[in-house]
């Protein structure tokens, strides 16, 4: 008899978790708090507690090539970056092409999973649920998927901010902010220079008196628009530059990339160079803050240090004084709060998971996270690899190592992340994108193999090698493999061209006096080394042009 | 005795105006309709008919050392694009500093300016005003300079937009426009790709629900921040830049500047390309546009064909339905209405001024326009040197030329604009702003000569031929010639960077696996050249090699 899987939330990763299974010939029961699907990607004019939250103006920084499902393009004349609201469009579209919608069950929360008496035997839980009546209901599942997201609890350190009991403003979490609204000639610090902080800090500084922005640490800030305007993640996130990654020491991408950023705006002009180094934090993606930092609308500040009345006094000394608001874009804290905490392994401050996926100390592997994941690409496609390989491993069609080799594993992870990112204890979760989707791809078998694409289909090798490591490319083989993935990649560029087709434009004629000038300028050029060359040494050019004369033996 | 002279309208021309007079021992009385100094960048919550208008947002988009008067720099830690709040308070600073505010009175606006009947002998002028309470004042001045401004008229060509009359939405002028606060939610086209065209379709964006810019001839879009994050009028409207214009064509700088655009952003594929090159029109400023056009947010369309309800359709055949907000963003037609039409000389849709300043059909040149002026750069400069010409002129210590070779001039600068400028009737004023400036300042006798800085010092004249043309050149030398000029050239660039100055970065230590990265790579290269030559030639090798021991006779 098929599997009953319990999946936690209707976001992102709880819909393709439901996917999963259904493929996997699995029953999936989806139970979701609220009234809709979407999770983090339903905007709420009011934020509700237990819940993510997101501000109106929302886009998201992932390209809609890189950050859609294996199995289903963005539509394509979708825009490139979308709104939340496009991307709940998006998210409807998928629950109802793949028949998800009856699965889930609306404004029903989770109260409580526990391993039921006989677990050492069947690996079963008893899965409490609360409906918006109160009505309490009793489930028995084989196996239980945790999408509940990481964005639910903010982190609000305020002991971190002496003196902020004094504050005679008002201030709040990113996590509460909807829009600049209530900043009308307000004067606004915000504190954290993550994407939430560098979002809301350029919003707000279009109708604040003045934004101060407050970083411990700096950071480094890319663009969305990349050379020739190609989204950046189409453009660097390609199997290429991976592989180029795996060879070359990380200090030389570092000083490249640090290099062409600074070309772009001087980051230590900016005042925004970090002490770490570009690859050893996921970097903010922000296109409109440098004009705002050089229009002086929202000035760079060093960490706070006191907070006095409405004073705010910074580590520099420098203070800002009649401070309105102070909005805390701190991140967020975990919590599987339905979850005994025996059932959680702790690895330092992670939640210990092997790969991110599995609870590594359990007598069966029944209990999986999907979604819990932090990378410089978006969560879909990484939730839907692992929500892919959770659904073979309860199927038995996989099966995991054991539980030491998996402790052992999670420890080394942790490890790792300590040694290659400045981590706080809010970014325990980071992975590099196409590393993390191709070691999960191997679990399941999906990887794509680029000899075998070179000898058998070599303009889908050169699309796989040169492009975007779009998910296409983990629907070409193996188990889930979807017909349609070759034609996907063949077109990932169309659709991301098409929305742009919005007005004819005239091809100039080539620039003829553009072209000469161009010429002129290499011989002028050449005749330069020429003449220097003859100076130097009369014999030397006879000697050059027989060194281009073909030998003859 | 001293002349008597009106200067009518205290925006940033007025203000000039009065202290060019005064520095030339005249008597100026300035007569502002409003309550205030400041003109256009005198923010009010509501339009007021006949005066000019900006938005609540509007942040100017030349660098403060280019924007700022030449005797007068704008204070080290102002930001370098300023808020039209900051903008204010730099010209009550000026006017304050040069006492300015005694000759002005405002609320005071004129009704007429005449030539008096004894015109032909004296040059006088009858100035009728009418003060706040209606009580009209006549006054006799030796002569007027008209600083009313080119920004007071909408351009509203409803006639060129067949359905207007039919709309079912609200449409309004970007003079009536303040802010986003009406567009929440809505679906708007901006017409016009204007610097107002552009910011108002970038701000609605953020609360609209779509946003459509709809251009008949696309543009050129540049970003204010340039490279390594430099103000781009700093880093280009250098004299350097300027004398290669005067040396290559100009299609060469058309190839060189366009390919430059290209690399940020395809202007094709971003659907703005126009059909005219780079430098046939003054290029539109707006950092935000690319990735609004990125992410959807903005879409732009072509010309507008016929508008049926709320239904706009365009040139393509496309059509945008549910249209609730139309803005023209197309621009304002200049009116001097207190002139009898006979003192203005009209040349083709211009009005014909000798250098854009002199009325060149009257018996006397005691009748000046100042700051009605288009160029790539601000307007405080171009006022201010205009207003030294002007005010020297009056004072006779500088003659005009006669009144056919003043029109012959004008009629030469009507064919000269239509040949280098895609021109609608809208823009009659362009000029290269280097060229003109230095036009004027040679008629003063401030132009800087590059030989003897050369000569004389050398130091200034490294900046002042590298750096850019920033309006202490004007000050050097000649009458007006200022003390503090030199330094404040010396310190342009600290006063740039010193609002950036907000927190401290730690300099990394030089990356030395970068450098060898480098010198590996170069190594690399130079390695394939001589393995190339040494294979095409073995005996070439010994030759380079001796072409570059220093030769003995």
């Amino acid at each position: 008899m098929a599997q009953r899987v319990a999946v936690i939330g209707a976001g992102p990763a709880g819909l393709t978790s439901i996917k999963a299974c259904l493929d996997e010939g699995m029953v999936p029961t989806c139970f979701e708090s609220s009234d809709d699907m979407g999770g983090l990607w339903k905007f709420k004019e009011v934020s509700e507690p237990n819940r993510a939250s997101i501000y109106r103006s929302l886009t998201i920084n992932i390209s809609k090539e890189m950050m859609c499902y294996s199995d289903f393009p963005i539509p394509p004349d979708f825009p490139n970056y979308m709104h939340h609201s496009k991307i709940l469009k998006y998210f409807r579209m998928y629950a109802e092409h793949f028949k998800l919608l009856r699965h889930i069950r609306f404004q029903t929360s989770v109260k409580s999973v526990k391993p039921r008496p006989d677990f050492s035997r069947t690996g079963q839980w008893e899965v409490v649920t609360e409906n918006k009546d109160g009505r309490e209901e009793r489930h028995v599942f084989d196996a239980v998927i945790c999408c509940s997201g990481h964005y639910t609890y903010p982190n609000l350190p305020l002991k971190d901010f002496p003196g902020i009991e004094t504050f005679e403003g008002k201030y709040l979490h990113s996590w509460d902010y909807k829009g600049p609204e209530d900043m009308y000639g307000k004067r606004v610090v915000v504190i954290g220079i993550g994407n939430s902080g560098g979002d809301i800090a350029v919003e707000t500084s279009r109708v604040a008196e003045q934004v101060y922005m407050s970083t411990r640490r700096g950071a480094w800030v890319i663009r969305q628009v990349s050379d020739n305007g190609l989204p950046v993640d189409m453009k660097y996130n390609t199997r290429f530059v991976h592989i180029l990654f795996q060879l070359l020491p990380i200090s030389f991408f570092n000083w490249l990339g640090e290099k062409k950023l600074n070309a772009m705006y001087d980051h230590t002009m900016y005042a925004l160079k970090p002490k770490h180094r570009l690859f050893s934090q996921i970097p903010v993606i922000n296109d409109d803050l440098p004009l705002k930092i050089l229009s002086g609308s929202v000035v760079i500040k060093p960490n706070v240090k006191e907070i006095r009345g409405s004073t705010v006094e910074f580590d520099d000394g420098s203070i800002v004084v009649k401070v309105d608001t102070i909005v805390f874009a701190t991140g967020y804290n975990y919590d599987f709060n339905y979850l005994p905490s025996s059932t959680m392994y702790k690895s330092g401050h992670r939640v210990g998971l092997y790969k991110h996926v599995f609870t590594p100390n359990l007598e069966h592997p029944t209990l999986a996270v999907v979604g819990f994941i932090h990378a410089l690409g978006a969560i879909m496609p990484q939730a839907e690899m692992q929500a892919r390989w959770v659904a073979r491993v309860f199927k038995r069609s996989k099966k995991l190592p054991s539980n030491q080799a998996m402790i052992k594993a999670v420890e080394k992870d942790t490890k790792d992340i300590d040694k290659h990112y400045i981590v706080s204890k809010l970014t325990p979760l980071q992975v590099d994108f196409v590393s993390y989707m191709d070691d999960i791809a191997g679990e399941i078998g999906v990887r794509p193999s680029l000899p075998w694409l070179f000898f058998t289909d070599y303009p889908l090798f050169k699309r796989v090698l040169w492009g975007p490591v779009t998910a296409y490319q983990y629907r070409l083989m193996g188990p889930g493999k979807w017909e349609g993935a070759r034609q996907a990649i063949f077109t990932q560029f169309d659709r991301m061209y098409q929305p742009l087709k919005t007005r004819k434009t005239v091809e100039q004629e080539p620039s003829l006096a553009g072209r000469l000038m161009k010429l002129s300028l290499t011989m002028m050029a050449g005749g330069a080394v020429v003449y220097y060359v003859h100076v130097r040494n009369p014999t030397t050019i006879p000697a050059l042009l027989s060194s281009l004369r073909p030998q003859t033996v």
